[in-house]
Protein backbone atom coordinates (compact mmCIF):
# COMPACT_ATOMS: atom_id res chain seq x y z
CA UNK A 1 0.00 0.00 0.00
CA UNK A 2 1.48 3.38 -0.86
CA UNK A 3 2.06 5.62 1.42
CA UNK A 4 0.46 9.26 0.76
CA UNK A 5 1.52 10.87 4.18
CA UNK A 6 3.73 13.42 1.84
CA UNK A 7 0.68 14.16 -0.39
CA UNK A 8 -1.06 15.16 2.71
CA UNK A 9 1.49 16.92 3.91
CA UNK A 10 1.61 19.25 1.16
CA UNK A 11 -2.03 19.17 1.03
CA UNK A 12 -2.02 20.79 4.74
CA UNK A 13 0.87 23.45 3.73
CA UNK A 14 -1.18 24.77 0.46
CA UNK A 15 -4.55 24.47 2.59
CA UNK A 16 -2.83 26.91 5.09
CA UNK A 17 -1.54 29.42 2.79
CA UNK A 18 -4.66 29.59 0.63
CA UNK A 19 -6.66 31.34 3.69
CA UNK A 20 -4.83 34.15 2.90
CA UNK A 21 -6.22 34.94 -0.37
CA UNK A 22 -8.74 37.42 -0.58
CA UNK A 23 -10.27 36.72 2.13
CA UNK A 24 -10.69 40.24 3.61
CA UNK A 25 -11.20 41.88 0.29
CA UNK A 26 -14.63 42.88 -0.87
CA UNK A 27 -16.99 40.44 -2.29
CA UNK A 28 -18.42 40.21 -5.82
CA UNK A 29 -21.28 37.38 -5.60
CA UNK A 30 -22.54 35.68 -8.54
CA UNK A 31 -25.27 33.36 -8.37
CA UNK A 32 -24.95 29.72 -9.60
CA UNK A 33 -28.02 26.99 -9.84
CA UNK A 34 -30.06 29.41 -7.28
CA UNK A 35 -30.96 31.86 -6.17
CA UNK A 36 -28.87 31.10 -3.01
CA UNK A 37 -26.24 29.22 -4.68
CA UNK A 38 -23.16 31.84 -4.36
CA UNK A 39 -19.95 32.12 -5.32
CA UNK A 40 -17.61 34.72 -4.86
CA UNK A 41 -13.65 35.67 -7.03
CA UNK A 42 -12.69 34.48 -3.98
CA UNK A 43 -13.91 30.28 -4.38
CA UNK A 44 -12.83 31.01 -7.89
CA UNK A 45 -9.26 32.53 -6.90
CA UNK A 46 -8.66 29.84 -4.08
CA UNK A 47 -9.37 27.17 -6.17
CA UNK A 48 -6.43 27.96 -9.06
CA UNK A 49 -3.81 28.54 -6.46
CA UNK A 50 -4.65 25.26 -5.40
CA UNK A 51 -4.41 23.39 -8.15
CA UNK A 52 -1.61 25.20 -9.54
CA UNK A 53 0.19 24.29 -6.73
CA UNK A 54 -0.78 20.62 -6.55
CA UNK A 55 0.31 20.84 -10.63
CA UNK A 56 3.38 21.96 -10.24
CA UNK A 57 4.78 19.28 -7.84
CA UNK A 58 2.18 16.28 -8.99
CA UNK A 59 1.62 17.00 -12.98
CA UNK A 60 0.14 13.79 -13.73
CA UNK A 61 -2.73 14.34 -10.78
CA UNK A 62 -6.30 14.81 -11.61
CA UNK A 63 -8.93 17.23 -10.28
CA UNK A 64 -12.54 17.52 -9.19
CA UNK A 65 -12.58 21.04 -8.00
CA UNK A 66 -15.96 23.11 -7.48
CA UNK A 67 -15.29 25.96 -9.42
CA UNK A 68 -13.73 24.02 -12.23
CA UNK A 69 -16.74 21.51 -12.74
CA UNK A 70 -19.25 24.85 -12.77
CA UNK A 71 -17.08 26.28 -15.59
CA UNK A 72 -17.53 23.25 -17.34
CA UNK A 73 -15.04 20.65 -16.04
CA UNK A 74 -15.65 16.52 -15.93
CA UNK A 75 -16.72 15.36 -12.30
CA UNK A 76 -16.25 11.83 -13.17
CA UNK A 77 -14.03 10.53 -10.40
CA UNK A 78 -11.47 7.65 -12.45
CA UNK A 79 -9.08 5.13 -10.54
CA UNK A 80 -5.88 8.06 -11.06
CA UNK A 81 -4.94 9.97 -7.94
CA UNK A 82 -7.80 12.49 -7.60
CA UNK A 83 -7.56 16.01 -5.83
CA UNK A 84 -11.38 16.66 -4.76
CA UNK A 85 -11.60 20.34 -3.72
CA UNK A 86 -13.89 22.52 -2.43
CA UNK A 87 -11.95 26.08 -2.30
CA UNK A 88 -14.64 27.31 0.07
CA UNK A 89 -17.74 25.37 1.75
CA UNK A 90 -19.97 27.67 3.31
CA UNK A 91 -19.51 30.60 0.67
CA UNK A 92 -22.79 31.88 1.72
CA UNK A 93 -20.75 32.24 5.66
CA UNK A 94 -18.44 33.75 3.69
CA UNK A 95 -20.42 36.25 2.04
CA UNK A 96 -21.91 37.13 5.49
CA UNK A 97 -19.29 36.64 7.82
CA UNK A 98 -20.54 33.99 9.28
CA UNK A 99 -18.18 32.60 11.13
CA UNK A 100 -17.95 29.07 9.74
CA UNK A 101 -15.86 28.83 6.06
CA UNK A 102 -13.45 25.75 5.52
CA UNK A 103 -11.35 24.58 2.50
CA UNK A 104 -11.89 21.21 1.82
CA UNK A 105 -9.54 19.03 -0.12
CA UNK A 106 -9.80 15.08 -0.19
CA UNK A 107 -7.49 12.86 -2.15
CA UNK A 108 -8.36 10.09 -3.99
CA UNK A 109 -6.51 6.63 -5.37
CA UNK A 110 -8.81 3.73 -7.17
CA UNK A 111 -11.59 5.44 -6.48
CA UNK A 112 -10.75 5.02 -2.39
CA UNK A 113 -10.21 8.14 -0.34
CA UNK A 114 -6.86 8.41 1.56
CA UNK A 115 -6.49 11.66 2.89
CA UNK A 116 -8.91 14.29 3.23
CA UNK A 117 -8.52 17.56 5.01
CA UNK A 118 -10.88 20.29 6.53
CA UNK A 119 -9.13 23.62 7.22
CA UNK A 120 -12.11 25.58 9.27
CA UNK A 121 -10.27 29.10 8.38
CA UNK A 122 -12.13 31.62 10.91
CA UNK A 123 -11.53 29.01 14.11
CA UNK A 124 -8.16 28.49 12.87
CA UNK A 125 -8.83 24.34 12.89
CA UNK A 126 -7.07 22.24 11.02
CA UNK A 127 -9.18 18.73 10.49
CA UNK A 128 -7.07 15.81 9.08
CA UNK A 129 -7.28 11.88 8.53
CA UNK A 130 -5.40 9.40 6.79
CA UNK A 131 -6.53 5.94 5.90
CA UNK A 132 -6.05 3.54 8.24
CA UNK A 133 -4.04 6.70 10.58
CA UNK A 134 -6.69 7.75 12.75
CA UNK A 135 -8.58 11.66 12.60
CA UNK A 136 -6.74 14.74 14.44
CA UNK A 137 -7.95 18.32 14.89
CA UNK A 138 -4.84 20.51 15.18
CA UNK A 139 -2.89 17.32 15.99
CA UNK A 140 -5.49 16.14 18.82
CA UNK A 141 -6.57 12.66 17.94
CA UNK A 142 -10.41 12.83 17.22
CA UNK A 143 -13.57 10.31 18.53
CA UNK A 144 -17.06 10.84 17.85
CA UNK A 145 -18.76 10.53 20.78
CA UNK A 146 -20.01 6.77 19.80
CA UNK A 147 -23.20 7.55 20.92
CA UNK A 148 -26.32 5.19 20.65
CA UNK A 149 -29.82 6.62 21.93
CA UNK A 150 -30.96 8.50 19.22
CA UNK A 151 -33.26 9.98 21.53
CA UNK A 152 -29.93 11.98 23.11
CA UNK A 153 -28.64 12.92 19.63
CA UNK A 154 -28.15 16.19 18.50
CA UNK A 155 -28.02 16.16 14.80
CA UNK A 156 -26.44 18.56 12.18
CA UNK A 157 -28.08 19.12 8.81
CA UNK A 158 -28.27 21.78 6.03
CA UNK A 159 -31.00 23.77 4.16
CA UNK A 160 -28.79 23.70 0.98
CA UNK A 161 -29.17 26.03 -2.06
CA UNK A 162 -32.94 23.97 -3.53
CA UNK A 163 -35.74 26.55 -3.34
CA UNK A 164 -38.38 24.12 -5.12
CA UNK A 165 -41.50 22.93 -3.67
CA UNK A 166 -40.33 19.29 -3.25
CA UNK A 167 -36.92 19.95 -2.24
CA UNK A 168 -38.07 22.49 0.79
CA UNK A 169 -41.30 20.39 1.80
CA UNK A 170 -38.83 17.57 2.00
CA UNK A 171 -36.37 18.96 3.92
CA UNK A 172 -38.42 20.65 6.69
CA UNK A 173 -40.78 17.25 7.27
CA UNK A 174 -37.36 15.80 7.87
CA UNK A 175 -36.50 17.65 10.51
CA UNK A 176 -40.11 17.31 11.48
CA UNK A 177 -39.57 13.39 11.78
CA UNK A 178 -36.18 14.38 13.44
CA UNK A 179 -37.77 16.41 16.56
CA UNK A 180 -40.54 13.76 16.67
CA UNK A 181 -38.38 11.09 17.71
CA UNK A 182 -37.52 13.08 19.91
CA UNK A 183 -34.16 14.14 19.56
CA UNK A 184 -32.29 16.40 21.54
CA UNK A 185 -32.11 19.32 18.79
CA UNK A 186 -30.85 20.33 14.92
CA UNK A 187 -28.28 22.65 14.48
CA UNK A 188 -27.00 23.93 11.17
CA UNK A 189 -23.64 26.13 10.72
CA UNK A 190 -23.62 26.33 7.34
CA UNK A 191 -21.33 24.18 5.99
CA UNK A 192 -20.87 20.03 5.35
CA UNK A 193 -17.73 19.90 5.81
CA UNK A 194 -17.37 21.49 9.26
CA UNK A 195 -20.91 19.71 10.17
CA UNK A 196 -19.12 16.20 9.72
CA UNK A 197 -16.10 17.53 11.11
CA UNK A 198 -18.34 18.44 14.17
CA UNK A 199 -19.50 14.90 14.38
CA UNK A 200 -15.61 13.77 14.29
CA UNK A 201 -15.15 15.45 17.10
CA UNK A 202 -17.82 14.31 19.27
CA UNK A 203 -19.98 18.35 19.37
CA UNK A 204 -22.44 16.39 17.53
CA UNK A 205 -23.91 12.92 16.91
CA UNK A 206 -25.13 13.00 13.62
CA UNK A 207 -25.02 14.64 10.29
CA UNK A 208 -27.55 14.34 7.42
CA UNK A 209 -28.20 16.05 3.67
CA UNK A 210 -29.29 15.42 0.50
CA UNK A 211 -27.79 17.79 -2.08
CA UNK A 212 -24.26 18.64 -1.31
CA UNK A 213 -21.34 17.71 -3.38
CA UNK A 214 -18.86 15.39 -3.21
CA UNK A 215 -16.27 18.05 -2.97
CA UNK A 216 -18.19 19.51 0.07
CA UNK A 217 -18.24 15.86 2.24
CA UNK A 218 -15.26 14.08 0.49
CA UNK A 219 -12.52 15.01 3.26
CA UNK A 220 -14.74 14.97 5.89
CA UNK A 221 -16.24 11.65 5.43
CA UNK A 222 -12.90 10.10 5.77
CA UNK A 223 -12.66 12.02 8.71
CA UNK A 224 -15.40 10.74 10.15
CA UNK A 225 -14.14 7.19 9.81
CA UNK A 226 -11.05 7.37 11.04
CA UNK A 227 -12.58 9.63 13.83
CA UNK A 228 -14.62 6.04 14.98
CA UNK A 229 -17.95 6.89 12.89
CA UNK A 230 -19.75 6.02 9.83
CA UNK A 231 -20.71 7.01 6.85
CA UNK A 232 -23.91 5.81 5.33
CA UNK A 233 -26.24 6.68 2.36
CA UNK A 234 -29.50 8.60 3.20
CA UNK A 235 -31.31 5.33 3.09
CA UNK A 236 -28.75 3.74 5.87
CA UNK A 237 -27.03 1.49 2.73
CA UNK A 238 -23.51 2.19 1.25
CA UNK A 239 -22.45 5.56 0.84
CA UNK A 240 -21.42 6.43 -2.86
CA UNK A 241 -19.48 9.93 -2.79
CA UNK A 242 -20.83 11.10 -5.89
CA UNK A 243 -24.73 10.93 -5.20
CA UNK A 244 -25.11 13.87 -3.13
CA UNK A 245 -26.84 11.88 -0.31
CA UNK A 246 -25.26 11.06 3.56
CA UNK A 247 -25.57 10.40 7.02
CA UNK A 248 -22.64 10.81 9.08
CA UNK A 249 -23.10 9.24 12.66
CA UNK A 250 -21.45 8.40 15.74
CA UNK A 251 -23.00 4.75 15.46
CA UNK A 252 -24.73 2.24 13.50
CA UNK A 253 -27.31 2.25 15.48
CA UNK A 254 -27.77 6.45 15.60
CA UNK A 255 -27.41 5.80 11.52
CA UNK A 256 -30.36 3.65 11.24
CA UNK A 257 -31.99 5.58 13.67
CA UNK A 258 -31.90 8.65 11.09
CA UNK A 259 -32.05 6.58 7.99
CA UNK A 260 -35.65 5.50 9.32
CA UNK A 261 -37.19 9.34 9.22
CA UNK A 262 -35.69 11.17 6.94
CA UNK A 263 -36.25 11.40 2.82
CA UNK A 264 -34.11 12.19 -0.29
CA UNK A 265 -35.46 14.36 -2.77
CA UNK A 266 -34.35 13.43 -6.09
CA UNK A 267 -31.26 15.16 -7.70
CA UNK A 268 -28.65 14.72 -9.84
CA UNK A 269 -25.57 12.74 -9.90
CA UNK A 270 -22.37 14.81 -9.37
CA UNK A 271 -21.09 12.03 -11.93
CA UNK A 272 -23.92 12.68 -14.20
CA UNK A 273 -24.36 8.45 -13.73
CA UNK A 274 -28.15 7.34 -13.62
CA UNK A 275 -29.21 4.72 -11.89
CA UNK A 276 -30.86 1.76 -13.51
CA UNK A 277 -31.70 -1.20 -11.63
CA UNK A 278 -28.71 -1.71 -9.93
CA UNK A 279 -26.43 -0.63 -12.08
CA UNK A 280 -24.83 2.86 -11.89
CA UNK A 281 -24.79 4.03 -15.69
CA UNK A 282 -23.07 7.20 -17.61
CA UNK A 283 -25.42 8.48 -19.82
CA UNK A 284 -24.45 8.85 -23.67
CA UNK A 285 -24.89 12.82 -24.02
CA UNK A 286 -22.17 12.83 -20.46
CA UNK A 287 -19.44 10.84 -22.29
CA UNK B 1 -30.56 59.63 34.18
CA UNK B 2 -27.87 57.18 36.58
CA UNK B 3 -24.96 55.67 34.71
CA UNK B 4 -24.88 51.99 35.40
CA UNK B 5 -21.17 51.57 33.87
CA UNK B 6 -20.55 50.33 37.52
CA UNK B 7 -22.80 47.72 37.53
CA UNK B 8 -21.95 46.70 34.16
CA UNK B 9 -18.21 46.44 35.13
CA UNK B 10 -19.14 44.44 37.63
CA UNK B 11 -21.32 41.74 35.46
CA UNK B 12 -18.40 41.82 33.11
CA UNK B 13 -15.90 40.65 35.27
CA UNK B 14 -18.09 37.87 37.29
CA UNK B 15 -19.02 36.54 33.84
CA UNK B 16 -15.76 36.25 33.03
CA UNK B 17 -14.83 34.43 36.50
CA UNK B 18 -18.04 32.37 36.07
CA UNK B 19 -16.48 30.78 33.05
CA UNK B 20 -13.97 28.93 35.47
CA UNK B 21 -16.90 26.72 37.60
CA UNK B 22 -17.75 23.15 36.27
CA UNK B 23 -17.59 23.44 32.52
CA UNK B 24 -15.17 20.74 32.49
CA UNK B 25 -16.62 18.22 34.60
CA UNK B 26 -18.91 15.43 33.92
CA UNK B 27 -22.24 16.41 33.36
CA UNK B 28 -25.27 15.26 34.98
CA UNK B 29 -28.20 16.06 32.93
CA UNK B 30 -31.65 16.55 33.90
CA UNK B 31 -35.16 16.88 32.23
CA UNK B 32 -37.23 20.01 32.94
CA UNK B 33 -40.24 21.03 30.54
CA UNK B 34 -39.74 18.19 27.70
CA UNK B 35 -36.92 15.70 26.70
CA UNK B 36 -35.14 18.01 25.00
CA UNK B 37 -35.45 20.65 27.87
CA UNK B 38 -31.38 20.11 29.40
CA UNK B 39 -30.55 20.94 32.70
CA UNK B 40 -27.34 19.99 34.39
CA UNK B 41 -25.33 20.97 37.75
CA UNK B 42 -23.26 23.63 36.15
CA UNK B 43 -25.83 25.75 35.19
CA UNK B 44 -27.25 25.53 38.87
CA UNK B 45 -23.80 26.43 40.30
CA UNK B 46 -23.29 29.25 37.69
CA UNK B 47 -26.60 31.01 38.40
CA UNK B 48 -25.89 30.95 42.41
CA UNK B 49 -22.53 32.38 41.87
CA UNK B 50 -23.70 34.82 40.25
CA UNK B 51 -26.57 35.52 42.23
CA UNK B 52 -24.19 35.51 45.63
CA UNK B 53 -21.33 37.75 43.86
CA UNK B 54 -24.19 40.15 43.10
CA UNK B 55 -26.04 40.44 46.60
CA UNK B 56 -22.76 41.07 48.15
CA UNK B 57 -22.33 44.12 46.58
CA UNK B 58 -26.35 44.93 45.24
CA UNK B 59 -27.81 44.00 48.31
CA UNK B 60 -30.96 45.16 47.18
CA UNK B 61 -30.85 44.22 43.75
CA UNK B 62 -33.46 41.69 42.65
CA UNK B 63 -32.99 38.75 40.05
CA UNK B 64 -34.80 36.77 37.25
CA UNK B 65 -32.51 34.22 36.84
CA UNK B 66 -33.69 30.86 34.90
CA UNK B 67 -32.79 28.24 37.03
CA UNK B 68 -34.48 29.85 40.08
CA UNK B 69 -37.56 30.77 37.94
CA UNK B 70 -36.90 26.92 37.82
CA UNK B 71 -36.86 26.31 41.17
CA UNK B 72 -39.99 28.64 41.55
CA UNK B 73 -38.71 32.15 41.82
CA UNK B 74 -41.20 34.75 40.96
CA UNK B 75 -40.35 35.50 37.44
CA UNK B 76 -42.57 39.15 37.43
CA UNK B 77 -40.65 41.90 36.07
CA UNK B 78 -40.70 45.18 39.16
CA UNK B 79 -39.40 48.98 38.52
CA UNK B 80 -36.68 47.87 40.80
CA UNK B 81 -33.11 47.46 39.24
CA UNK B 82 -33.16 43.61 38.68
CA UNK B 83 -30.34 41.60 37.25
CA UNK B 84 -32.26 38.55 34.53
CA UNK B 85 -29.37 36.21 33.96
CA UNK B 86 -29.04 32.55 32.18
CA UNK B 87 -26.19 31.35 33.44
CA UNK B 88 -25.75 28.79 30.06
CA UNK B 89 -27.66 29.82 27.60
CA UNK B 90 -27.27 27.04 25.06
CA UNK B 91 -27.48 23.77 27.79
CA UNK B 92 -28.05 21.12 25.00
CA UNK B 93 -24.59 22.65 23.48
CA UNK B 94 -23.11 22.57 26.64
CA UNK B 95 -23.87 19.17 26.97
CA UNK B 96 -22.94 17.80 23.89
CA UNK B 97 -19.58 20.18 23.54
CA UNK B 98 -21.11 21.52 20.48
CA UNK B 99 -19.14 24.99 20.45
CA UNK B 100 -21.87 27.55 21.24
CA UNK B 101 -22.64 28.32 25.01
CA UNK B 102 -23.08 31.82 26.36
CA UNK B 103 -23.54 33.46 29.81
CA UNK B 104 -26.14 36.38 29.63
CA UNK B 105 -26.64 39.21 32.07
CA UNK B 106 -29.06 42.06 31.74
CA UNK B 107 -29.62 44.96 33.93
CA UNK B 108 -33.28 46.17 33.72
CA UNK B 109 -34.16 49.40 35.94
CA UNK B 110 -37.90 50.63 35.68
CA UNK B 111 -38.34 47.79 33.24
CA UNK B 112 -36.01 49.14 30.38
CA UNK B 113 -32.73 47.27 30.17
CA UNK B 114 -30.07 49.33 31.19
CA UNK B 115 -27.00 47.32 29.56
CA UNK B 116 -26.69 43.73 28.36
CA UNK B 117 -23.79 40.98 28.70
CA UNK B 118 -23.14 37.70 26.28
CA UNK B 119 -20.30 35.96 27.31
CA UNK B 120 -19.91 33.51 24.49
CA UNK B 121 -17.10 30.99 26.63
CA UNK B 122 -15.99 28.88 23.93
CA UNK B 123 -15.36 31.20 21.32
CA UNK B 124 -14.03 33.86 24.11
CA UNK B 125 -16.54 36.28 23.08
CA UNK B 126 -17.62 39.08 25.48
CA UNK B 127 -20.35 41.48 23.84
CA UNK B 128 -22.04 44.02 25.51
CA UNK B 129 -24.11 46.78 25.50
CA UNK B 130 -25.25 49.50 27.24
CA UNK B 131 -28.30 52.16 26.49
CA UNK B 132 -26.92 55.15 24.41
CA UNK B 133 -23.75 53.80 24.70
CA UNK B 134 -23.20 51.69 21.51
CA UNK B 135 -22.36 47.85 21.54
CA UNK B 136 -19.15 46.00 21.60
CA UNK B 137 -17.25 42.59 21.32
CA UNK B 138 -14.18 42.47 22.79
CA UNK B 139 -14.16 46.07 22.73
CA UNK B 140 -14.40 46.18 19.16
CA UNK B 141 -17.66 48.65 18.20
CA UNK B 142 -20.42 46.58 16.52
CA UNK B 143 -22.85 47.15 14.00
CA UNK B 144 -25.49 45.43 12.46
CA UNK B 145 -25.25 44.74 8.50
CA UNK B 146 -27.61 46.97 7.58
CA UNK B 147 -29.32 45.11 5.19
CA UNK B 148 -32.87 45.64 3.59
CA UNK B 149 -33.60 43.23 0.97
CA UNK B 150 -34.44 40.32 2.60
CA UNK B 151 -33.84 37.94 -0.19
CA UNK B 152 -30.08 38.50 0.53
CA UNK B 153 -30.87 37.85 4.09
CA UNK B 154 -28.95 35.06 6.10
CA UNK B 155 -31.49 34.36 9.33
CA UNK B 156 -30.47 32.88 12.33
CA UNK B 157 -33.17 30.73 14.66
CA UNK B 158 -33.63 28.11 17.07
CA UNK B 159 -35.43 24.73 17.21
CA UNK B 160 -36.43 25.38 20.53
CA UNK B 161 -37.60 22.71 22.97
CA UNK B 162 -41.23 21.95 22.29
CA UNK B 163 -41.82 18.61 20.94
CA UNK B 164 -45.77 19.14 20.21
CA UNK B 165 -46.91 18.46 17.13
CA UNK B 166 -48.37 22.18 16.62
CA UNK B 167 -45.06 23.98 18.16
CA UNK B 168 -43.20 21.52 15.71
CA UNK B 169 -45.30 22.44 12.54
CA UNK B 170 -45.72 25.66 12.98
CA UNK B 171 -41.18 25.84 13.61
CA UNK B 172 -41.03 23.90 10.46
CA UNK B 173 -43.59 25.97 8.17
CA UNK B 174 -42.36 29.06 9.15
CA UNK B 175 -38.76 27.50 7.50
CA UNK B 176 -40.61 26.93 4.85
CA UNK B 177 -42.15 29.51 3.81
CA UNK B 178 -38.96 31.90 4.68
CA UNK B 179 -36.83 29.74 2.30
CA UNK B 180 -39.77 30.14 -0.52
CA UNK B 181 -39.21 33.98 -0.29
CA UNK B 182 -36.68 33.35 -1.02
CA UNK B 183 -33.99 33.88 1.65
CA UNK B 184 -29.78 33.01 1.02
CA UNK B 185 -30.36 30.78 4.16
CA UNK B 186 -30.48 29.86 7.76
CA UNK B 187 -28.78 28.58 10.45
CA UNK B 188 -29.42 27.66 14.05
CA UNK B 189 -26.33 27.23 16.57
CA UNK B 190 -28.23 26.45 19.71
CA UNK B 191 -28.10 29.24 21.83
CA UNK B 192 -30.54 32.96 21.05
CA UNK B 193 -28.23 34.65 23.04
CA UNK B 194 -25.13 34.29 20.46
CA UNK B 195 -27.69 33.89 17.80
CA UNK B 196 -28.82 37.51 18.29
CA UNK B 197 -25.15 38.81 18.84
CA UNK B 198 -24.34 37.12 15.40
CA UNK B 199 -27.18 39.87 14.25
CA UNK B 200 -25.36 42.45 16.15
CA UNK B 201 -22.03 41.80 14.43
CA UNK B 202 -23.03 41.52 11.31
CA UNK B 203 -22.54 38.06 10.57
CA UNK B 204 -26.25 37.07 9.86
CA UNK B 205 -29.07 39.67 9.11
CA UNK B 206 -31.92 38.64 11.56
CA UNK B 207 -32.81 36.15 14.19
CA UNK B 208 -36.12 35.22 14.95
CA UNK B 209 -37.73 32.83 17.33
CA UNK B 210 -40.84 31.57 19.81
CA UNK B 211 -40.54 30.03 22.45
CA UNK B 212 -37.59 31.40 24.17
CA UNK B 213 -37.27 32.94 27.50
CA UNK B 214 -36.47 36.76 28.82
CA UNK B 215 -33.29 35.83 30.21
CA UNK B 216 -31.83 34.25 26.86
CA UNK B 217 -32.26 37.24 24.46
CA UNK B 218 -32.62 40.80 27.33
CA UNK B 219 -29.05 41.11 27.15
CA UNK B 220 -28.64 40.48 23.29
CA UNK B 221 -31.72 42.00 22.71
CA UNK B 222 -30.55 45.52 23.55
CA UNK B 223 -26.65 44.40 22.10
CA UNK B 224 -28.68 44.35 18.84
CA UNK B 225 -30.84 47.43 19.48
CA UNK B 226 -27.37 49.32 20.16
CA UNK B 227 -25.63 48.11 17.32
CA UNK B 228 -28.19 49.68 15.06
CA UNK B 229 -30.46 46.78 14.15
CA UNK B 230 -33.94 46.61 15.17
CA UNK B 231 -36.20 44.13 17.81
CA UNK B 232 -39.66 43.69 17.09
CA UNK B 233 -42.65 41.41 18.30
CA UNK B 234 -42.78 38.37 16.22
CA UNK B 235 -45.87 39.96 14.60
CA UNK B 236 -43.45 42.90 13.65
CA UNK B 237 -45.03 44.94 16.77
CA UNK B 238 -43.47 46.37 19.58
CA UNK B 239 -41.37 44.02 21.29
CA UNK B 240 -42.13 42.29 25.31
CA UNK B 241 -39.24 41.04 26.91
CA UNK B 242 -41.82 38.67 28.52
CA UNK B 243 -43.53 37.49 25.68
CA UNK B 244 -41.50 34.86 24.66
CA UNK B 245 -41.58 36.53 20.74
CA UNK B 246 -38.94 37.95 19.21
CA UNK B 247 -37.39 39.29 15.58
CA UNK B 248 -34.12 41.08 15.59
CA UNK B 249 -32.68 42.11 12.56
CA UNK B 250 -30.42 44.68 9.93
CA UNK B 251 -33.22 47.09 9.37
CA UNK B 252 -37.13 47.30 9.78
CA UNK B 253 -37.47 46.26 6.45
CA UNK B 254 -35.67 42.83 7.09
CA UNK B 255 -37.51 42.49 10.38
CA UNK B 256 -41.03 42.92 8.11
CA UNK B 257 -39.98 40.48 5.70
CA UNK B 258 -40.06 38.10 8.11
CA UNK B 259 -43.17 38.96 10.66
CA UNK B 260 -45.14 38.62 7.28
CA UNK B 261 -44.14 35.10 6.42
CA UNK B 262 -43.43 33.41 10.15
CA UNK B 263 -46.66 32.36 12.48
CA UNK B 264 -46.27 31.79 16.54
CA UNK B 265 -47.39 29.06 18.09
CA UNK B 266 -48.97 29.56 21.52
CA UNK B 267 -46.65 29.93 24.28
CA UNK B 268 -47.04 30.88 28.05
CA UNK B 269 -45.50 34.47 28.70
CA UNK B 270 -42.67 34.26 30.91
CA UNK B 271 -44.19 36.37 33.77
CA UNK B 272 -47.86 34.43 33.86
CA UNK B 273 -49.46 37.28 32.58
CA UNK B 274 -52.51 36.66 30.05
CA UNK B 275 -53.29 39.47 27.53
CA UNK B 276 -57.21 40.35 27.42
CA UNK B 277 -58.16 42.65 24.99
CA UNK B 278 -55.25 45.28 25.00
CA UNK B 279 -54.77 44.86 28.43
CA UNK B 280 -51.69 42.73 30.26
CA UNK B 281 -52.95 41.19 33.27
CA UNK B 282 -51.69 38.95 36.05
CA UNK B 283 -54.05 36.03 37.39
CA UNK B 284 -55.12 36.32 40.71
CA UNK B 285 -53.33 32.43 40.64
CA UNK B 286 -50.02 33.79 39.88
CA UNK B 287 -50.31 36.84 42.29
Amino acid sequence: MADWGKCLDFGVSIARQARTVGWNAQKVVSLKTSPADLVTETDQGVENLLISAIKEKYPTHKFIGEESVAAGASPVLTDSPTWIIDPIDGTTNFVHRFPFVAISIAFAVNKQTEFGIVYSCMEDKLYRAQRGKGAFCNDIPLRTSGLEDITKALVVTEIGTERDDLSLSTLTSNIYRLLKIPIHGIRAVGTAAVDMCLVASAGADAYYHVGMHCWDIAASALIVSEAGGVVHDISGGKFDLMSRRVIAASSRTVARGIAQVVEAFPCERDDGFIIQGKKCILPTRNR
